[in-house]
């Protein structure tokens, strides 16, 4: 098998700003695998937050000898290889598993979720994200968002108020709250939070940094369900979250692909955990790659595809809420000439 | 899709005896699933213990409406159903699994293993079980049993110093202990595996009874791993178990089949538990199913099918310790005519 990578650079349609970071491009990576007159994509979308770059990317991926494999089939070897030689580069390794998951569908000839046993009718609705922004534009985003029945508000500063206010004057539709780990305290996160549960929030996505203790006693006191994200990287990092969280949010860049997705949705539910499918700002590959798991899960926010100029790809379509999953074997997405 | 069920009764080679009962037939179901041309074949091991009978088996399969589905590729729905329906008559929804699984592969063309993506050279070695007998009758199973690498040996009664020393008269290879949840408590429990641990024994398996409080003390206190069995039946069992033992035993019977032991073996890897694969007494339809697992698990004991007389069919073939999964589509076992 060959493998090619190519610079993905994505132009959003307004700056995106979150609690620590803010951006107006995406240097994401497209891989190409072929085998056998068949072509598998996958995308990395590299995080700053996770020390990986489009540069880091490239670099990992050539480093891995895929050549040395003959056999799609072998995904396991292949991808335990994979971890073995890259981590912590997740996002290369999920951009492979993605593109030998594309592969396989096609040479099976079947979707990824019919591969996995899975009705891609049972889909939840997908939030759509308002980042942060002042207070006008909260509300302009907030009326061009009308289509989407939820949305997703990114907080963490100190107008935190102002901006769910600013959106409770436009709609009173359910919002869903991500403070990407920006309040300081268990203190501060339960003041915020008994204050957003008066505003119709759905739940609470990682109120606090990393690993902090508070979380614990958090949950106990919190009135909305909390979710991890920056906390719930791995499969192995979902045993010791049961006990700080409500839910998980999953994203095939965190945890290194669709394969290793899938054995965290495995373990969150043991542990009676919700499950959500998060994303990063990717094109429709990307988002499409995922899409295929939400027949598992309960809560979607796949909607990085949906904030970028001249998607590349065309996969998933977006109707009244919902994702709607290719049929076409693998992935199923069609690259834009 | 329609569902056909009939008695598949297996007498076995010699009288099996564990710690809690004896039997020289096993009483197993056949499934059959016709669609679009294709069967797919599945088996049912009911078990006393579970208080799953044939009986049983069959009524509560006759009771499962196969045939409003009329896609294979809905696995999950499918089998959702059945376990909302049919718990706890794991049993059946395993060898409902099994046939389901069996026709998707067949679907497909490729054999389940690689409908997972596993390298079906990636399997360790199987051991034999001895069961409980009279001493000479064990020495006899031992010398029989000479192609084994490894024995698994069943103990449980007072006999238990003198049944592995009759053992290491013979011969000198590692054994594996399974007490069947027959030592009283730690003590005891403590002082069989210092003895045993001088006599190359591996692991033990299940020392007491389900839901013991003292197994915690017992894991710290141990000389050699402890894995859990009548304490591990499905997914949601395993979060619990780390503090207690070292690693799981899977049987497809106790779990609900394929799609299960898969969560299950994901949810033990991400509490970092040692897996194993195990079985009842089956033909090689049900042990040939579970075959296809092996690629992810550290270790095997598939023995159930070379206890028996006359299996009714050919899959799995032993070779110097190690089970070859059969290349045919599904899980690929022909019938005896």
């Amino acid at each position: 098998m060959n493998l090619k990578t190519s610079r993905l650079d994505l132009k959003l349609k307004h700056t995106f700003r979150i609690s620590r970071e803010s951006s107006d491009v995406r240097n994401n990576v497209l891989v190409e695998i072929e085998h056998d007159g068949l072509t598998g994509f996958g995308e990395a979308a590299p995080s700053p937050h996770y020390k990986e770059t489009a540069d880091s990317v490239i670099e990992a991926l050539s480093r891995f000898p895929l050549e040395v494999y003959d056999d799609v089939f072998l995904l396991e070897d292949i991808l335990n290889h994979a971890v073995e030689m890259l981590t912590p580069n997740w996002s290369a390794i999920s951009a492979l598993d993605m593109a030998l998951h594309d592969l396989v569908g096609k040479k099976l000839g079947v979707p990824l979720y019919q591969l996995w046993g899975l009705n891609p009718s049972r889909t939840p609705q997908t939030s759509f994200t308002i980042g942060i922004a002042g207070i006008p534009e909260i509300q302009e985003k907030t009326r061009e968002a009308a289509d989407f029945p939820i949305l997703k508000v990114k907080l963490g500063t100190e107008d935190d108020e102002a901006i769910v206010s600013a959106i409770r004057e436009i709609t009173d539709k359910p919002i869903r709250v991500d403070a990407n780990a920006a309040w300081k305290d268990a203190e501060e996160a339960k003041r915020k939070i008994e204050w957003l549960a008066g505003q119709r929030t759905e739940f609470v996505e990682q109120p606090m940094p990393e690993r902090s203790p508070g979380m614990r006693q958090l949950k106990r006191a919190s009135l909305l369900p909390l979710f991890a994200d920056e906390d719930s990287r791995r499969p192995e990092d979902v045993p010791r979250l049961a006990e700080s969280f409500h839910g998980i949010n999953i994203k095939l860049t965190k945890c290194g692909g669709l394969r290793e997705a899938m054995k965290m949705i495995h373990v969150a539910r043991s542990l009676n955990l919700h499950v959500m499918l998060g994303c990063m700002i990717e094109s429709s590959l990307g988002i499409t790659a995922a899409s295929h798991l939400l027949p598992l899960v309960d809560y979607a926010d796949l909607d990085g595809h949906l904030l970028i100029q001249g998607d590349p790809f065309a996969g998933v379509e977006y109707r009244r809420g919902y994702l709607s999953i290719p049929t076409l074997p693998g992935i199923g997405v069609t690259q834009h000439q």
